[in-house]
């Protein structure tokens, strides 16, 4: 039995999301079916996010998949790219030890959104970004996200009712402007439902000067969704990277 | 009558090109449906690069239309990118004096033409870039480049037989690295059919070692098709600046 890591992009708009079900063209099952043919028999995959929601893209998923086989690394990600869809790569094959789980083993992921901040939209960038047309102040959202920066309560940043723990982590949040572009990278140990999506529609309305700094950090201490912001639309987001 | 200046962005890749055939989506067509709804008449547009291939995007392709109306400016662009379907959209409108025609009037013309150069190939960016899995030697292409740039008898990079004027002038020929990403600028005062696609394909040949420079100068004084290179397909491709 070996065990492969692959790290994955994908274009999320075709999909609805990672995670199998039926009659839905996900990522997961794309990938199974390409495995059944590689390796000429089922194989189960565990994915770091496997609950990536529908339209949300990947330059940086990873899965491992556990399977007998003689076939060398090199031979396996050419097999991979060449039966998998357009919109799926596997961006690297490595092999790693029986005790590899992709989920279980994560220790950071960082997402990236892409807002696209012009008055026109960008046909070019639509899939991969969200067109935010009004004015944008980057001092104030800079400032608003330094209260989401360290160990905190993320409850405010959650769209369903979850667990009862909602203490993450977020060891970087960035906002750059790129051109037009606006950029968000948030790197934390983990994410609640929804929560960059969140962090990132609430930023937004900072940015806009519909909701104050002052106001946001009050949203975010009260731990109460229902002070939420909107929840930025999920083909601004990729899954960048996780880290083991 | 007001004559107006558009400059559009669009996605080529849901289209046939940009100009009008029949039971075929074109730019154009969508173009002219959305004006004969804001100017409630039919109204005939006039492009900078009118036969833009099949693929081909544009981030600064042209057009001006002539028509009596009152709306005006600011409002005009609102409803075109309101009525357009989204892999098409004006960036900018501008009133022109009546004497601009789009195309007549061009002075120099910029494309840009990307791949995408690594092992695997890139989902997010497929749509928009080719993929060339060969390793790549830019001060070569750079090498090769040179002899592009001037006015030049142009015929040895042109796929279809054209008018008996085959000389073009070169402004600038710019090959960049960025990241993955190689990235080709090209400005002419106007260019052959598929004469920028020939340029990038038969660059990338002396890149990838099959042509030498020494040859490619050779080809190139020959002014004969049938020495050609490969010529890079469409997807790469975008119509950057169109400057009067």
């Amino acid at each position: 039995m070996r065990n492969f890591k692959l790290t994955l992009e994908y274009d999320g708009t075709d999909f609805f999301g990672f995670q199998k079900q039926k009659d839905r063209r996900t990522v997961q099952e794309e990938l199974e079916k390409v495995f059944r043919r590689v390796f000429a028999r089922p194989v189960k995959i565990s994915a770091a996010s496997g609950r990536t929601d529908r339209g949300v893209h990947a330059e940086g998923q990873v899965v491992n998949v556990k399977v007998a086989t003689e076939i060398p690394v090199r031979n396996l990600h050419r097999a991979f790219n060449s039966y998998l869809p357009k919109d799926v790569a596997v961006l690297r094959v490595e092999e790693v030890s029986r005790g590899f789980h992709a989920r279980f083993n994560v220790k950071r992921k960082t997402y990236r959104y892409v807002v696209w901040n012009a008055k026109a939209p960008s046909p070019l960038l639509r899939r991969a970004s969200y067109h935010f047309p009004h004015a944008l102040d980057i001092g104030l959202m800079r400032k608003a996200s330094r209260f989401l920066v360290g160990k905190r309560d993320f409850r405010s940043f959650q769209t369903k009712a979850g667990g009862k723990d909602s203490v993450r982590t977020i060891y970087r949040l960035s906002i750059e402007k790129e051109g037009g572009k606006v950029i968000f990278l948030i790197e934390g140990d983990g994410f609640l439902y929804n929560m960059a999506r969140s962090i990132v529609g609430t930023l937004l309305a900072v940015g806009a000067g519909r909701i104050s700094v002052k106001e946001f950090g009050r949203i975010f201490r009260k731990k109460n969704r229902s002070h939420k912001g909107p929840t930025a639309p999920s083909n601004g987001l990729t899954l960048f990277r996780v880290t083991y």
